[in-house]
């Protein structure tokens, strides 16, 4: 299986499709070619969030405002899923989120942490600006054919996965690559005291503004309103909730703290944009 | 067949893909991902409309405005199809035109409509904002897995389909659920006269208005013009037969009259919404 | 297989997706369901971009102002390629890029270009508004199961397919059909210097507008900036060659000049449309 994502719109993934049908007939999904644009961390938490939810894949994923310059291509195996991307940090979160979900992570010293990165080589681009058709395409299609077994679907155990990447002579495996980590936020804890400054991660088709801020944080704090900056609002468990237009925090189905209005849009409400500062104080 | 709709834009509809990945490799087709958003009236106009066009199939759709409260979720057998949604009528009408298309329906006291709504339980949601993860994508994909035949894609005939839906433990037939209507309009007849006043269901991609009335009304009146409010414009087949940024009055491919411009937006240059009065009259 | 691309943004294309598989289990592939809409040249150009990307399949593209006039539908094949298509000249660029792209294309007096033109025949449209659902997804289907053989996924040699549409009675060779070219820019050709008048073809999603200017005029001329109509910008590889916000000229992965801003709207910057005009001077 192979699922493809990108900041691209339209109509450049189809030359992505078209690239990985001359290559492999697998199972192709599309994630989303909306990812937040020329934003990796933006993009990585939208990954983080949904690939998990796939069984073993391998996932082609473009958001890369570097194109053209000397950045690398990688491909991470993290479980039983390999996802091909720009060494510019964009695979990582969903990459460890992808490991810490697979119940049967390979664990040698080299790998612990249930991820390896490799180098993609050998894939010379035709262009300086479409390396989604160029490189990542290809290079995940290649691979989700190497992994291809007649009667089944996929490698779908990591080391059997880990195996069949290593016979791979264009990959190579690297210890020094780009990481990005999702921003933690900021605690002061006190006994009875809710504390906490974060940021907006990014804002959703509905408007809804995705902070870093775990959910556990707010619900731990078990308060009815907060103050989120200067505005005092429910917490609630969902937009039905409060009425029509009105502001609300709850927690997403991706666990972090939002900040939505029921039937509008939380960002444009609240003011918030992505990178924008959150401060959440109790009542 | 999986079909998959919802007013959730991107990439949320991805994580339903990984989720029914994760339990059928039941061929997946996206119907659109921006059905009108929070209005289940609207967005069961559209599934009315395209989802007879299908094979046998099962169909999630997700338009959900009272997610995270006690709305109850329903698989709804039409025929040889299913329709699995929350229950708030957005399943029915496509339901109904199902059944009607289907040459082959169940006739039973119970089901003399061709039609079998079901409870669903045993999903229990992850978040309270996300069912269509947590509950329909599943129990959707759960279905279609149930009514796979080795040999055959689906289950394809309305009786063996309930049968099989009779079979799963977690859906109960009930007699009570959420029903909506398209909305009828109001036909003021008379020997020599057009007079029907309707309403504004949905606002298409290119900016047609699409009314509720049937286009068989205007048809019969056999006019080459109409008053549609205050406006006097030609009643025509197609967009060209009006010049570019003229107004006109059709009938759509689904049978109903829309305010159109060739080339153009309809909903503006009549100043149309979902919800507004249409009053059309015989010029 | 089967590609599916139109104007029709969403949910229109779903009714051809039902439509198709009522007809044929091929591998069916978005394209682009956002091509520039009532514009056949602009449309024609991203088709000639991202088709032959493609192993052998029949593409079904709908970009269509006149339906419901008297307009042919077509067939065209190229190569081992079919693209079905309304008879205004969409199907041409893509398919003599098809032809010219395949290594064993047919050879015969009446075909010497590797094209064959056949008009379409037999589906009735039920609408006068809607021929992507009511002729062309069928006939795509239609000629998709046609082709389609046991053990392979389809006639994948140019010869071989033609023999197959010629067999098919609702099919007619025509040598009277719409064509369309991508337009020549004009070049005023001088020991040393670069002076070409070219046009906007379309604008990307990433708001770079495209020209019609092959990038090989530009990248011959060797000149580290240029005069486009009253601006001198840099001519560069890749956005990340500029600042954030700045502008540049380009040539895109499709070979062409474009106009772009780093991280912003080339478009907008340059107060560029489709179809305006670009003078390229030296500087």
């Amino acid at each position: 299986m192979l699922t493809l994502a990108s900041d691209f719109g339209t109509p450049y993934p189809a030359a992505m499709r078209g690239v990985i049908r001359r290559r492999t007939d697998a199972d192709l999904l599309d994630v989303s070619h909306e990812l937040p644009r020329g934003d990796p961390l933006g993009a990585a938490f939208w990954l983080r969030f949904v690939l998990p939810e796939f069984p073993p894949a391998v996932h082609c994923a473009v958001v890369d405002p570097g194109v053209g310059t000397e950045r690398d291509a990688v491909a991470v195996r993290a479980g039983a899923h390999v996802v091909v991307a720009p060494d510019n940090g964009l695979a990582l979160p969903p990459a460890r989120a992808l490991a810490a979900d697979s119940s049967d992570g390979v664990d040698t010293p080299s790998s612990s942490s249930g991820i390896d990165v490799y180098r993609i080589d050998g894939f010379d681009p035709a262009s300086a600006t479409f390396h989604g058709r160029d490189v990542f395409a290809p290079a995940a299609a290649d691979i989700a054919a190497a992994i291809a077994q007649p009667g089944e679907r996929t490698v779908d155990h990591p080391s059997a996965l880990r195996e069949a990447l290593e016979d791979l002579d264009w990959l190579t495996r690297v210890d020094d690559y780009v990481d990005c980590e999702i921003p933690t936020p900021t605690r002061y804890p006190a006994a009875d005291c809710l504390a906490v400054d974060g940021e907006v991660l990014v804002v959703d088709d509905f408007g809804n503004a995705i902070t870093n801020v775990p959910g556990t944080v707010v619900e731990a704090a078990d308060r009815d309103r907060i103050r989120m900056n200067d505005t005092v609002v429910p917490v609630v468990e969902t937009f039905a909730d409060v009425d029509r237009g009105e502001k609300l925090v709850t927690v997403g189905s991706h666990g972090y703290v939002e900040c939505d209005v029921n039937d509008g849009s939380g960002a444009a409400s609240f003011g918030l944009s992505p990178g924008d500062v959150v401060r959440i104080r109790g009542e």
